[in-house]
C-alpha cells in the first residue's frame, strides 16, 4: 500500500472501529484507504495488546491521551506498511463503544432560532436561558445503535392540532437532526468540575451522531421535563470514531458570544471545528449544516456538563445538537427544512416533509486533516422501517 | 438462628445486595435479621455459583424470573440454618447494580399539584398531558450512588427573582425528591414494547432512592429540554434490593384515573404497591409519604417506557418520581414542604426550609410482608457537605 489518502481515509486520519472477520471474535481496528483498496488494520494481531481484543473501544479509551498518541504513532506505520490490514469489505462493523451516559446539547443558534419561530411563532424565538449556558438533556444510552441499524418507526400518544385527547400510533412527523458527536475516554470523579481547558485530557474524538425524533410524540410529552419517548426509540452512531488528533487542523473561530458567557464557560478562548456535514435523503444532498457556525464550542459543552460536580465515565457521549447554519440548504433537522411541515421541499423530484417509510438518511461529515487535504470522517446511515 | 424476622429483615424478606469483609472481594448477599442480630449470607461461599461472585447483581438480575425464584427459595434455607452468614457489622456495603438507563418519572398526583401551583401560581396546576401519560425523562446514570455516600452541594448558573442575568455559585435551594426506585432485570429487544402485563417478567425489584435536586439550578436551566445539571450530580439509591416476590403482599389499588388512560396503559387493571415512606431530617421525622397514593403504577411506568420500542437493559432503573401524599405532612420534598421556601416548616426546633450544609436526610420505608408483619426496605441516607 502507498502512503496515500484516498477517499479521506489517508494516514492523517486513522479513526478507530471494531470489526471482525467471518463471524470471528470483535477486534479493535483502525481504517486506512489508499491507491490501492481500503483496509482495517487488526490492532490486536499487530500489537497483541489486550484492550485491542476487546468487544469495544472503552478498555483503551481508557489509558488517555499519551496512549492514545503513541497508538497513533503505531497505528500509522502499520497502515503505511499494509501489515495485519483486511480488506474493509471483508469486514462487518459493529457500535465502536459501550455508551456510558448520553447527553444531547442544544448548542445551534440557528437551529435553536428556527424551532422557536416554528414551534412558538408569537414568542421570542430563544428562552432566556439559551445565550447564558449550553440547554442540554439526557437521552438513552441503551438505544444508541450503530450506522446502519434499521429504524422501527415509533409509536406513542400524540395530539393533533385542535384535538383535546391524545391518540396513539406510529410517528407521523419522524425526524433526523444531524449531530456530532464527542466520545469521552477519560473518567473524572464525582464532585470535580473538568474545566475547559481539560477537553484534551478526557475526550478522545467525535462520531457521526443521528438523534432520530418523533416531532409529534415530543410535543405531547415534553413539558415539563423534557424530550423522553420522542427521542428515546434510537439513535445512530457513525462506526468510526475519529480521534481529536485527526482533526488538529480543524480548529477554527466560532461566532462571537454575546453576552460574554460566565467564567466557568472560558469566555474568550471559543473554539470550534470546522467540519462539514451533508444530509443525504434516498441518496440526494437535502442540506448542508455547517458545524464552524455553532453557537457554544465542545469545549464549553464538556465544562458546563461537569460544572454541578456530575462525574465522566469512559465511554460517555455528548452530542451537539442538531447542526443548522444560517441558509435555508444548511438545516440540520427535516422541521426545519420543511418549516414544520408548512413548507415542503423538493427531494427526488417530488415535495417532503417528514419521514416516510423506506427512506434512507445518510449524514457525511469531512475536515481538513492535517495532511493539507480532506479527511471523511465516520458516516450515518439508517433506513425507516413500518410500525411494528 | 431462628426464623423470626426482627426488625423487618425476615424470611419473607431477603433483600439483595454487594457486600465486603475486610477489604476482600466484593460478593453477592442477602440480609437476613433475627433474635440473634442482622447477618448476610453470603450467597457465593453458599452456592459457589459464579452470578454471585460478581462486584455487581447485574449477572445474577438478567437469568430472569425462574432463577430469582429458586435462588429466594434456596436463600430462605441458608439463612434459616445461619451458615454462610457474615455479621452485619463486619460487612462493607456497596452500591448493589451497576445502573445502564435511568429514568425518573413524576408519577404522584399530589407532587405535581403542588410543584404546579408553587412554580406556576397563575396557571392550572397539571399541564394537558399530566393525566394522559407518565411524564419522565432520563437522568444520569453515573452518578446513581449507594447510600451513605456523601453529596457535595453543586454549584451552577441560577437566576433570583428579578434578576436579569444569571450568577454563578452554589445553589441555595438544595433539596430531596423522596422516591422508590424499580430495577430491571431481564433486557428486552428495541423495536419490541413490554406490555403493562410483562412487568413481572422484567422487574427484579425495587430500592429506596433520592434524587437530589438543585431547585435554583433546575428553575434556570429547565426549558425547553426539561431537569439536566439540577438533578445530574447524584442520586442515592439503597444497598438493598428489595425483590418483588417480598412484596406480594403490598400490592394494592390505586387511586382512580380520569380520565381513562390509552389501552396500551392497561385502564381498569392498576395496582399500586402501599409502602409507608419516612423522611427524616438530622434524625426527625419531617415527613411521611404514602407510596399507595401514587396516581401511575409501576407497570404503567414500564409500559409507557417502551411503547415507543426502547429496549430494556439489565440494570435499567426507572424511579417513581417524588412520592407525595395529599396531607401536609405527606410531602416527599423540600421544595413542597416549605412550599417554595415560602412557608418554613419546624424540625429540630428551628424553622427550615431548603437543606443546609451537615444537614443529614435519610429515607426509610416499610411494607407489610407475606409473613403477616412489615419488612423494612433499604433506607437511603446522604448528608450535604458544602461546595468545594
Amino acid at each position: 500500500m502507498s502512503a496515500g489518502g484516498a477517499g479521506g481515509f489517508g494516514l492523517d486520519h486513522l479513526p478507530y472501529g471494531v470489526f471482525s472477520v467471518a463471524g470471528g471474535e470483535r477486534r479493535i481496528g483502525v481504517r486506512f484507504g489508499d491507491g490501492s483498496g481500503d483496509w482495517v488494520v487488526d490492532l490486536h494481531a499487530a500489537t497483541g495488546r489486550p484492550e485491542f481484543a476487546e468487544p469495544s473501544l472503552n478498555a483503551f479509551l481508557a489509558l488517555g491521551p499519551e496512549v492514545w498518541r503513541q497508538t497513533r504513532e503505531q497505528a500509522g506505520e502499520l497502515a503505511a506498511s499494509g501489515e495485519h490490514a483486511v480488506p474493509l469489505d471483508e469486514a462487518t462493523l459493529h457500535r465502536p463503544f459501550e455508551v456510558a451516559d448520553y447527553v444531547d446539547f442544544y448548542a445551534s443558534l440557528d437551529h435553536a432560532t428556527n424551532v422557536g419561530r416554528i414551534l412558538r411563532p408569537d414568542s421570542e424565538p430563544l428562552l432566556p436561558n439559551w445565550r447564558h449556558l449550553p440547554v442540554g438533556y439526557h437521552g438513552r444510552a441503551g438505544t444508541v445503535v450503530p450506522s446502519g441499524t434499521p429504524i422501527t418507526r415509533p409509536s406513542g400518544q400524540r395530539r393533533g392540532p385542535g384535538e383535546v385527547a391524545p391518540t396513539f400510533g406510529p410517528s407521523r412527523r419522524l425526524d433526523i437532526e444531524a449531530e456530532l458527536g464527542f466520545v469521552v475516554g477519560v473518567p473524572s470523579p464525582i464532585g470535580t468540575p473538568v474545566p475547559f481547558s481539560g477537553f484534551g485530557d478526557h475526550v478522545f474524538g467525535v462520531v457521526g451522531l443521528n438523534d432520530w425524533s418523533a416531532r409529534d410524540i415530543q410535543a405531547w410529552e415534553y413539558q415539563p421535563l423534557g424530550p423522553f419517548l420522542g427521542k428515546s426509540f434510537a439513535t445512530s452512531v457513525s462506526h468510526w470514531v475519529t480521534p481529536m488528533a485527526a482533526l488538529e487542523a480543524a480548529w477554527c473561530d466560532l461566532p462571537a458570544q454575546e453576552p460574554e458567557p460566565l467564567p466557568y464557560l472560558g469566555p474568550g478562548a471559543v473554539r470550534g471545528l470546522d467540519i462539514d456535514v451533508e444530509v443525504l435523503l434516498d441518496g440526494e444532498v437535502v442540506s448542508r449544516p455547517p458545524f464552524r457556525t455553532m453557537y457554544w464550542s465542545p469545549a464549553q459543552l464538556l465544562a458546563h456538563l461537569t460544572v454541578n460536580g456530575a462525574s465522566l465515565r469512559t465511554g460517555d457521549l455528548f452530542a451537539s445538537g442538531t447542526i443548522s447554519g444560517p441558509e435555508r440548504d444548511q438545516r440540520g433537522s427535516l422541521l426545519e427544512l420543511s418549516w414544520g411541515g408548512r413548507e415542503p421541499f423538493v427531494a427526488g423530484g417530488r415535495e417532503r416533509t417528514f419521514l416516510e417509510d423506506g427512506d434512507e438518511v445518510v449524514l457525511r461529515y469531512s475536515a481538513l486533516g492535517t495532511g493539507g487535504g480532506r479527511i471523511t470522517l465516520g458516516e450515518v446511515a439508517g433506513r425507516i422501517v413500518p410500525a411494528g
